[in-house]
């Protein structure tokens, strides 16, 4: 089983996926609230074709290294965003096409938003069950289609 | 000054200004991604009249006690939410009329999304600098209303 290196999560680095939602992340940010507050705006851009766009929370079991990566997912029709709200790592496994080699990045007190149709791999919480805040698409119609990887690649530590 | 009462924020009680966003606030539950993750659904609905739903973070300083409410804003055209992302409590004070008594909340760990329209007071962290994500609508119209209160309401404590 091949392995999978563990990457740094940086805006950068993930632009072909979708967004990295982090103060540090900001091309704009303004003062509001007559200066009590900062806004680091628009880091994530919620993608909504048909159905309507919904908050929900994940609660999530943290996964064992080492890990095998044996399945992707994406949702045509809607972005999804994974907010941490707490500040256990987690891992972010993405494709631009599930025949190439997947990318595993880190997340360090960030979020992620996928554009509409990457594909992702489903939740990785690290070291504790862990919540996230999730904004997504609702919608009476199909949005995931789920493949399963000719090859599994195996996520073997954080460094 | 008169002053406002610190009311626990529940689901109940803050229904006629919009929605908390927390896992013991939701109506629907079930388990994904091969049942290593709880998903509590659709907690928040984002309402977005025109302009396009964003993902940004505010960085609020804490505001001391007492504290005296003399301004409200609402924005007509969208929805818009605060879900803490550390765990210190917030204050969350809102009016269905700015010319009747607001109400204050006190948040732990909870998040809220306002309706649109809903008259609100501009974030109120507590403790120390607290980030939140916020889910609102971005648009290039005018999209806030703010109001100066005839009578200013103080919160004297939190109990």
């Amino acid at each position: 089983m091949p392995p999978l290196r563990v990457e740094p999560l940086t805006p950068a680095a993930f632009a072909p996926f979708g967004e990295v939602i982090a103060p540090d992340a900001a091309r704009t940010q303004y003062a509001v609230n007559d200066g009590t507050s900062q806004r680091f705006h628009a880091l994530g851009h919620v993608e909504c074709d048909g159905g309507a766009p919904v908050l929900s929370i994940f609660r999530a079991q943290p996964r064992a290294l080492p890990f095998a990566v044996r399945v992707l997912e994406r949702h045509p029709r809607g972005s999804q965003a994974f907010v941490p709200l707490s500040a256990a790592p987690y891992l972010v496994v993405v494709a631009e096409d599930p025949a190439q080699p997947p990318r595993c990045f880190l997340a360090r007190g960030q979020g992620v938003n996928f554009r509409a149709g990457t594909w992702h791999h489903p939740l990785l919480a690290l070291e504790r069950e862990s919540d996230f805040l999730v904004v997504d698409r609702e919608g009476d119609d199909d949005n995931c289609d789920e493949v399963a990887l000719a090859t599994a690649w195996r996520i073997e530590s954080l460094s």
